[in-house]
């Protein structure tokens, strides 16, 4: 499938409650967001599966791909797009059996070696994570920072999506470093305009 | 896949640690256990898969089935035998059509209404929950007791085993109540002999 990490959105249910999710993402759509992960953490597998589906049938009307975060019976339960995983999620090769070669697969990468590692891997896309120092995950490693994103731009052979502390200050210097596109969790998250947040990050990573 | 119900091995990592599993399943499987399932609420998706890994080696040795609790993609990774979904899991249409027919699917009911609900799907086995109290799931509802056991073995089409509270004390009475099996986790899982307690267990089943 065709996409593009340019304005990618990352679900956080601790930041806005399960059920509200399909209003934020198609706001978040509608303002320009090229592509959606789904991350639960908490909930029962009959309630992420739930969304994962409502999330699916707004986003098959825009063509945007629903990314699933780590869970791939969630992924094929719903048919979504393809799934994201970390390195302490279900290893590369074994996510790439179980969902086919037509998904998307995203792989986060946390070091140069992991980057340079990912390299042997047809994955679809990187994620360099984090970027800058987040609230939002507390168990991440050192951060990659713009220099980060100009080295590993130069050494990579994938897409990349840059994660981590970013809103409308950093965004255009992450772009300028050479990211593919920018994702984001709390400024679209929380924003109490989510299309309007969206359509300036759009503008900035342009 | 044949499968006996019997003695029902369910694992709990908040019990003795993950690490520990692989060791604690084999000697409950030279004591008698027939089935081990294995419940895994915290680990990260990596770690399970692994777990998982090494189970399904050693218990292919003894032909014993591995069932993974709620998570089909750790199934399919590691090519278990089958998954046990409780109702707040993922819908058992979904887990039988990404299964496949061959696998064993085990339905935990909590109420009388869905043991009748069961009998309209081709589950291969209920687990009836919880039989008595239990320290080891706070969020379970009613117990059944050994009224509720004898209730459920008239009008269930399905094998059945019974799960909450069961210890050496009340297996014989549940076997007698006409449940096909025990279902255990402390009694096993904190043993400081679980070959001596599952071949106790075993014996009171019979």
């Amino acid at each position: 499938m065709e996409f593009s990490t340019q304005l990618y959105l990352v679900t956080d249910s601790d930041m806005a409650s399960i059920e509200g999710l399909p209003e934020i993402v198609e706001q978040a759509v509608l303002g320009g967001v090229t592509m959606v992960q789904l991350r639960e953490k908490h909930a029962d597998t009959k309630t992420f599966v739930r969304i994962a589906q409502q999330l699916k049938r707004i986003l098959s009307n825009y063509k945007i791909p629903l990314i699933i975060n780590d869970r791939i019976d969630i992924a094929l339960a719903v048919d979504a797009d393809g799934v994201h995983i970390g390195q302490d999620d279900m290893p590369y090769a074994i996510a790439r059996k179980l969902l086919g070669k037509d998904k998307i697969i995203g792989l986060s990468v946390e070091s140069m070696q992991q980057v340079t590692e990912a390299n042997a891997l047809d994955v679809d896309y990187i994620g360099i994570s984090p970027v800058f120092a987040t609230p939002t995950k507390t168990n991440t490693k050192i951060e990659f920072g713009l220099k980060g994103i100009e080295e590993i731009s130069k050494i990579t052979k994938h897409k990349t999506v840059a994660i981590g502390g970013i809103n409308e200050s950093n965004t255009a210097a992450i772009i300028k470093a050479g990211a593919d596109g920018i994702a984001v969790v709390s400024a679209i998250m929380k924003a109490k305009n989510p299309q309007l947040v969206a359509s300036q990050l759009k503008q900035l990573t342009l």
